[in-house]
């Protein structure tokens, strides 16, 4: 069980150290990165919105015309079982669909491949838990622009990460944590695996299209409509990013994250970040809510 | 040695079959497509221009910012390994280099990462190794535009093919073969793993921009100015292609390939292929040509 101290897969059937997991080399998975996911935190032992999460998975699988070879209820068995064995209790769960190996040689119409599910929980790096008043994030915007939705369907959460990686690297030559892209009409998308929000006023703004529906998102804009908060899905300029008031980004495997500065656009103003600091508090309260979080029952997988 | 019969593959410096390869499931080459690669043909025992297949990969890996583990000679020598013991006459050698696993938790920086590589020869489909006058392949012109290079580079050979599937997909609904893609500007680029030509007159057009420069392609243009052609690097429109002459694609998997149709665009004249088949004469010349193409020696891997 102590190798299973860094995560546990599902791989073939089979459950083993995320360490020793591996998967085929010619899944079109990887060599045509023919695949969609998800990822779903846990932390103290309760798995975030898993139902909601499973949908997800569902509608990129739609999306991409993928077909998970699991039903719903064993997806759900595979997912506790994955976090259980793992025995960790904060970390981070991914669930796979591929497109699978060629059935034969001369089939090539992926529509007539036999889809594969693969899953594995892993160790998240330490989560920046933090307050309103600690360091955030530092971000540049992008000199790449985000793949057009048009071409690669950035609902359908994919793994075709070529934009993201080279603005990723841009972030990290400018000494900066992280990069926003732009769309190719200079209007704000996301970052390399998170969404961003921009609040102006009672106004909390995040972008509509080229970007991920991700789920912490959607919670975001849950508790900032409780909070009062006009919210809105649209276009951001770099204008209106600008002259915001909070910026702040949301992602599955870091939850709610401050940011302190947009190079050469925006720098967080020295006063507190109130409607940060609130909704990072309500989201951190759900995740240990039994009506957003489900918990693990190690004792079975012991 | 008959596991090798599918082919060999050479995985953490182990040659294996390829059937039994497998590369670990948290490389970002999988989890980001995060890779690039290269693919060399095959035949009678002879690769097909594999110094000029490995400036490419080295290309591409500068492009992307990838270090391949291994030096050239090493390169070379473990391509010649990996067709040799699997004994293969025919086949595609894949050079696949990947960002690898992250080295620790905390490290996110792709520039920090120890890039992986890794290699695998596979039997191809067969050939359709057409005359001038049998059937050709049937196209159409795919809704999804292609990703534009300044999002992923192109010219990099990659796996980012969110946007070749759904095309693919879209060409089996409609019973034809396989696709080409406009650029948003509506211009022609190149389709799923090839690059296409259009004869009109004496000139002969290739797209310029938003595709791979294949190895193929480039073997085709420098055939076609030996035969006294006019070879223009260029956007290519709708318009233009449906006054061409002939249609063809090149390939390293399928070489030069006729195109019978291109649907609701052009369809080939009842007449002959010529310039066609004056090209792929000389493009199979060439790959048994010694000053093309290099032996394998079988025996030394028996």
């Amino acid at each position: 069980m102590d190798s299973m101290a860094n995560g546990c897969a599902y791989i073939g059937g089979q459950f083993m150290p995320t360490a020793d997991a591996a998967i085929p080399i010619t899944d079109w998975g990887f060599l045509r990165g023919d695949c969609v996911y998800d990822a779903i935190p846990f932390s103290a032992g309760r798995l975030f919105r898993l139902e909601d999460h499973l949908d997800r998975l569902r509608e990129s699988e739609r999306r991409w015309r993928l077909k998970c070879p699991l039903e719903r209820e064993d997806l759900r068995s595979v997912a506790h079982e994955c976090v259980g064995r793992s025995q960790l209790r904060h970390g981070l769960l991914m669930l796979i669909t591929t497109r699978g190996v060629p059935p034969s040689l001369e089939v090539r119409n992926p529509a007539l491949f036999q889809n594969r599910f693969y899953a594995f929980a892993q160790v998240l790096p330490s989560l920046k838990v933090t307050s309103g008043s600690a360091r955030g994030m530092s971000l540049l915007v992008s000199k790449v622009p985000r793949i057009p939705q048009e071409s690669v369907d950035s609902v359908a959460k994919n793994f075709q990460w070529g934009d993201f990686t080279q603005a990723r690297l841009e972030a990290h030559d400018e000494n900066v944590d992280n990069a926003l892209l732009l769309d190719t009409a200079g209007t704000l998308t996301e970052g390399p695996g998170f969404n961003v929000f921009v609040l102006k006023g009672n106004d909390l703004l995040t972008p509509k299209d080229h970007c991920l529906r991700g789920v912490t998102r959607d919670t975001v804009m849950d508790i900032a409509a409780e909070l009062g908060l006009r919210v809105q899905e649209k276009g951001v300029g770099l204008k209106a990013l600008s002259s915001a008031d909070e910026v702040f980004l949301s992602t599955s495997a870091g939850g709610v994250m401050l940011v302190d500065e947009v190079r050469g656009v925006w720098s967080r103003p020295k006063s507190e970040s109130p409607v940060y600091q609130m909704v990072f508090d309500a989201y951190w309260a759900r995740r240990m809510d039994p009506k957003y979080s489900e918990s693990i029952d190690y004792g079975a997988y012991l």
